[in-house]
Order: C-alpha cells, then structure tokens, then sequence
C-alpha cells in the first residue's frame, strides 16, 4: 500500500467529518459528536483556523488522518504540537498508516520550530502505549488533565469578579 | 487588596518574563528556563500569536498572571481554552488573586464561544486538586499525556516515509 500524506484543504471538511465520525464510532462515542461541516469550515480554514489536518491516501482512497494544533511551552519559549486526533480505518490498519501520519506530524513539528510533540492515550490502552515507547514518547504519569464545562463552565466565568481589559 | 485584571500587551514582555522565572524558581525549575523576551514578542504578540495572557494587580503592582492558548474539540465542533501557566507571588496568595485569574480565563472561554478549559495538575497536589474540583473541574484520571521531544522528535520526524504537500 503506497501511503501518501496531505495536507487537507477546505475541499476536504466531508472527508474529515466522515473520518471524525468514523472515530468516534470506533470509539463508542457517535452521541457526543456535535460538530458540523460548517463548524470545520469557520474553524479550520477561516480567518482564525484553531487546527490543521493530514490526510493520509493510498490509490487516491482516503485511509487515515491526524488533526493537530499549536499549544505554547512557557520554559522552553516555543510553540509545541499537540495531537488531538490520530485514526486510520479499522480495516486498513497494520500497514503503517498511522506510523506514517504521527512521523509526518512530527516532521510539521520539527520544521515549525516546536519544541514538543505531545498527546493523550488511555492508561489501559496497552498496545497504544507500547506503540508510542518504541517512536521515542515519554509518559506524563504524574499530570492529570483537569476539564470545567458545561454549566461548571459558565459559573466559574459568572464567578470570576471584578476585572477590566 | 483589590485585584484588577488585564489583558498582557508587549510593553508587559519584562513582566511576564519576570513571572515565568518566578514559576520555574517555585517548582525548582529554574534551570529548564529557555526563553527570551524576544521568543515572548514573537510568539505571543507577533502576526501568529501562540498565546494570550492575562495579569493581576493590586495598587498597580503586579500579583500574578495565567497564560493560555487555545486547544479544538472534534467532537464538539469548538475550540477550547488550555491553561499552561496560573501563578501567583507566595507573598500574595490566599487573597483570591489566582481565583480571579481562574474566573477571568473561564470568561474568555465564555466568550469566544469555547465548549472546553482545561489545564493540568501533578496527581500529588492535593490542595491544587481539592481547589480546582471546588471550582467545578473534572480529572481525566485514566487519560496520560505523551511526549516526544529533542532528539527522539528529530528521530521520529526523520522516520517519517513518503510523503507529499
């Protein structure tokens, strides 16, 4: 299977919506997909784009993507890569699609100045992790992810007191 | 004290070089301190800002600050706001200055319609994460963040096949 990787376009938000959707159903979580193509367009191709994506093709058939955007290291004083998503089709996987993708992440990384490339994994997801060892990724294991949102969200802003710009 | 808070502008590049140094001698990091007033103009108030950041004061005199960008959700369709630093002089905690802060980054997710604020905490620091579940946070607890940095990220962009633009 000849892999090529490419960067995605606005032509591509039926693909990248297909391939969101295709996550999460892999994943159990099709209910908590919210996002429309309309959100893909504003989002990441307008004016302000929050991410970029990769699309990975073999014989012109779309087979896997990554979706990434920009975080900030305060210590080393540049910009990191944060991988939000990384799928290939269950089908297709075992030929290095993914392998491919997550180098050529890194590739956008290393030639953007950053100075990490950083994701998330599920601590019981064994084989993922064994995965990510052997390409060079080191565990966080003491950092905990902490989330507000919702209405938890919108209290903690109504909470927030007397401020100016 | 009164605290007001206000968005950082370049002419507060020495302040907030001032307060990261400040952070990194906290935890006894101060020796992975890297960056420049000049990485700060760049990257955090040049055409492609890679963060915003907010500072507290009391009487004109600097308190604290929190320095964040923004992250994307694919399932939610919406960006999302991360905080990568909140801190406040020793001297001057316990007077609500990192609450304020806290408050006032959840109001800017409020209002650039983010669906998401999350940051991270050591699974040690049990005042941090009593604090933070009061103020409405949810733990990722099953979730790790990877990392691939200096020579394993050239290595691994290295090992990226083919690929085309």
């Amino acid at each position: 299977m000849h892999t090529v990787i490419r960067k995605a376009t606005c032509a591509d938000i039926p693909q990248i919506l297909a391939f969101i959707r295709a996550l999460a159903e892999y994943e159990h979580l099709s209910h908590a997909v919210q996002l429309s193509a309309e959100d893909l367009e504003r989002d990441g191709f307008g004016p302000r784009p929050y991410f970029e994506c990769l699309i990975a093709e073999a014989n012109g058939q779309p087979t896997g993507y990554a979706l990434y955007f920009f975080n900030y290291s305060t210590f080393l004083g540049k910009p990191g890569i944060y991988l939000e998503d990384l799928f290939v089709f269950p089908e297709l996987r075992g030929k290095g699609v993914g392998k491919a993708l997550l180098g050529r992440v890194a590739a956008e990384a290393v030639s953007r100045n950053c100075g990490r490339f950083e994701w998330s994994v599920l601590d019981w997801n064994e084989p993922a992790i064994d995965f990510y060892r052997s390409q060079g990724g080191e565990f966080l294991n003491e950092w905990r992810i902490v989330r507000v949102a919702g209405e938890a969200l919108t209290r903690l802003a109504a909470a927030n007191g007397e401020v100016s710009r």
